[in-house]
């Protein structure tokens, strides 16, 4: 049996899009498959949330199941798709399900049995879990069948109240079939790949991983579908953060790759390079957008924006604005302009000065008062927010805010101000992680690179003479430590807790324990934050829900 | 047996202050009291959300339960108290339960068995569901326990694998205990009473139903706890939107009321009043602000939120600021002016116009092209943004914004500007029930009044030349029904929807469509809103959870 893997970008509730997709590949590859398996949601994309239960929304994905079975008539491929069905019994109103589509009959369904409910997940608010293992015999090729998280049981953290890998164990299968909506974040592709690996080892059938691509809002997909032996021996991969399809031929005797499928391990700073850029893309042009506009202040968070954000989009759809004040260094806009013009970027300067100088006045006659230093500092911010929105409402261009994990952690960051914007791409790397990919950036982009001068000069807001980031924050690599085991230290492989311990080590508890209040009080300018791409294990937003009117519980 | 209902407003997360309060309680009833009744979760108050998880969440909690299991060695007065139980076996880490203790002991507990996922609850999240029914025998009576959702396997939208509600039925049990941490939003407190009246009446037991009091973020519990007798007839109720405690006597022949309880049905618009002051006053407190500032336009959002805030937190907390520009209509500031007299509150002019005038030019000098009506539009609301949050970087006041749930829905509101805010007490109205409160409140208040021109003068965002809301938008009315029907038309009572949709019998399909995709549009907009005081069945944020880069699926 020729089994093909279809790997796609899918949009969120596009039925009509996405079902094209589905279409071109089941044209493309009726052919050369007898099976196609696409991944979870694919009809709708992984996730909608309460799309899903939107009335309009089961008739239009089941208007174009049916088109995807009526396509299965005319070949004797056949195709697997996941989808929503609706639950006619008790509980959820749904669920995530897989179908298999054969000569224009749906011919079997698994309902996906586990519910993934922490992080950024919540599957039980919308779907009832299945009861029923995933078995069935297509062609005398005895099938067992998981959907994501259905192959996660064994995990300590979140134990079910059934494994349904084990339930297709000693059940004399020939193949698993795993499709999936499976996000990525640092350390995930690699994760992945071991624990199935262990399972197909572990049960002796070899497995077929499908996966989605793509960004949808601060989620990304990676894609990476893979394909196992029964020994749990990688055979291949697709590629990662780009469509792709692959067939392989499957018989007793095993699995063979017919065309091209090489898997490369990636590393952390690759992904935060590939990831932000596909996140970007997708999020502009899923949304309708064409350009973005990026406030440049020289320093190396904006720097790394605009230069992914040329990756993304293409230079001429990126626009920089350099917005001085008296408290910007000389090398601030000399930078700006160097980048902007390194990576052929048009560009703007727009001064603040003149209305900083009219605010503060206004301000005094208004209270009677001199603003304070943090008024003060905080007029610049949003002054600049203001002008970068002007921009965006002429021209709807997309406003990209530059605040990177650390600053946005600990509340260094102004709302309505440098905060402005409608997405982020960096917001979830740690400021020592921006570094690293602002240098990977120059090293695989040598026509186009970012200023040294940049990653050179002492992290500053500039909002106040002589500033740094240092006067009020410990050092980067200390501050992130700290961040790190606070904000997902249960998350963390234990080699990499060793190493934030041990930098940690001569610090005092209290100075700890005020880092952590930082990050606590926060909370409310983090909730009114643009979405940001998610990269690491915990991301802010859905991904850690706290509240704000609260006494957390430090010791 | 005597049985004191205690119903507190609990800080999350504040073991310290919640300990205290229940020890108060504890110290007053226990004289008067053979067992006194606290609600769900009261040691951290309800719902900590991801708190649960952090390290010393439990340790403290602990610590405290400890404390109250202490003050019960000193006397013969047993309590019923709601708390987080780590769970020892498989599953999620914690259960969410009920432990009575008597005399030092821990002499029961039960774990909650339906963890509600729907809406804003999310308890699947953090929680494993108990497996036993709550019976237990105490000084010759047998109880029944129930832990609120427990109480609502009934309701066709949720239905769950169990009811154990079934199994307290012929038990013969004397009286039935349900702890709750149930929010209150528009008709809840009816749907309530009425729906365990039914419970009671059938089981033919009497019910005691403990609720908390008090803010916490957007969401706001009423109290409003009750005693119901084993025919479902209501006996009395404790205070709504304040901390109460109530005594009864219970014997083998019924209950009997020992103090002053009574419950006077609330209308919906008492309801919206209620809680939006209770829910500003906490929120402002629990967050450790004192004063709040507001942007007085000289409409009835602004009013209203005023109006509100001064009940709330005295005149003196509150600062108005007015800030007009060459749009403003001229009773603009002498509606605002007489507001802020009327309210007694501290008050500002700052014209935006100079500074307007100023962007206008530096645009048109950086761009070489004038702004845009929408950018100019666009520019006064970011002004007035700034010079709110001037106030509050100054002085420490909490800015209060005054956008309407219709506003909000259709994206008719300017991103960091009107919407600039820590915190909205009126946002989940719609502007119809707007006009409905502030009449009230000049109802009751005699003495305080929003000027009737404020109710009269045609709504407008005076942000260009002799602009009025009806030009961009439909009639509120007409606008309201839709947004009802579309935002909410799942969660509404049968009548209510006859009514909207007689009301827009002859309104064309496009048209309404029409205001659906500009709901669906401004989601970004919403996705960077500050909490909103939760009102109606579903408001926006965590009750509503939809994608942004997404096509809805309308017809």
């Amino acid at each position: 049996m020729r089994i093909a893997l279809a790997q796609l970008n899918y949009k969120l509730g596009d039925f009509a899009g996405n079902f094209k997709k589905i279409q071109q590949v089941i044209d493309a590859q009726s052919q050369h498959a007898d099976l196609i398996v696409f991944s979870e949601l694919c009809l709708s994309g992984y996730y909608p949330r309460d799309l899903i239960t939107e009335p309009h929304f089961i008739t239009q994905q089941n208007a174009y199941l049916q088109k995807i079975q009526d396509l299965t008539k005319h070949t004797s491929c056949a195709v697997i798709v996941g989808l929503v069905v609706k639950n006619e019994g008790h509980g959820k109103p749904f669920f995530n399900s897989l179908a298999l589509l054969y000569q224009g009959q749906q011919l079997y369904t698994y309902h996906k049995r586990l519910l993934p409910v922490y992080n950024i997940f919540n599957e039980a608010r919308h779907f009832s879990p299945g009861k029923k293992p995933g078995i069935f015999t297509f062609q005398d090729v005895k099938f067992g069948f998981l959907i994501c998280e259905d192959g996660w049981a064994e995990l300590d953290n979140f134990i079910y109240d059934c494994n349904p890998v084990d339930d297709l164990t000693n059940q004399s299968l020939d193949l698993i079939i795993c499709i999936n909506g499976s996000p990525s974040n640092i350390g995930k592709q690699q994760e992945r790949m071991d624990h199935f690996s262990a399972i197909a080892k572990r049960i002796q059938v070899p497995l077929i991983f499908t996966n989605q691509v793509g960004g949808n809002d601060d989620i990304v997909f990676d894609g990476a579908s893979f394909i196992l032996d029964h020994q749990g021996k990688m055979l291949g991969a697709l590629k990662d953060f780009e469509e792709d399809c692959g067939v392989i031929s499957y018989d007793k005797k095993g699995i063979t790759l017919n065309s091209r499928i090489n898997y490369q391990p990636i590393t952390d700073v690759e992904l935060f390079y590939q990831q932000s850029i596909l996140g970007l893309k997708d999020y502009v042009h899923k949304c309708g957008f064409k350009k973005v506009v990026i406030g440049v202040s020289g320093g190396i968070d904006s720097a790394l924006t605009l230069a992914l954000a040329t990756q993304a989009l293409g230079s001429d759809q990126v626009v920089g604005l350099a917005m001085p004040s008296r408290y910007s260094s000389a090398h601030s806009l000399t930078d700006a302009k160097a980048l902007c013009k390194n990576f052929h970027v048009k560009w703007y300067v727009a001064s603040i000065e003149e209305e900083l100088q009219i605010a503060l006045t206004r301000f005094a006659e208004i209270y009677g008062e001199k603003p304070s230093s943090l008024t003060e500092q905080n007029i610049q911010a949003r002054l600049r927010g203001r002008y970068l929105m002007e921009y965006s409402n002429q021209t709807g261009a997309l406003v990209l805010s530059c605040g990177n994990k650390s600053e946005l952690s600990v509340g260094y960051t102004t709302l309505y101000g440098d905060m402005t914007g409608g997405f982020n791409l960096i917001g979830d790397l740690y400021k020592t992680d921006i570094y690293k990919v602002a240098e990977y950036f120059n090293q695989i982009n040598p026509t186009t690179l970012i200023p040294r001068n940049i990653f050179e000069k002492a992290p500053s807001a500039e909002l106040a003479p002589n500033q740094k980031d240092v006067d009020t924050l410990p050092e980067y690599p200390l501050l992130d430590a700290i961040l790190k085991l606070y904000i997902e230290g249960d998350l963390l492989p234990s080699e990499e807790i060793k190493v934030y311990q041990a930098l940690l080590q001569n610090q005092e508890p209290a100075f700890i324990l005020q880092i952590h209040q930082m990050v606590d009080k926060a909370e409310f300018k983090r909730r009114q934050a643009s979405p940001i791409i998610r990269m690491q294990r915990r991301a802010f937003g859905y991904g850690r829900q706290f509240p704000i009117a609260a006494t957390y519980p430090n010791p």
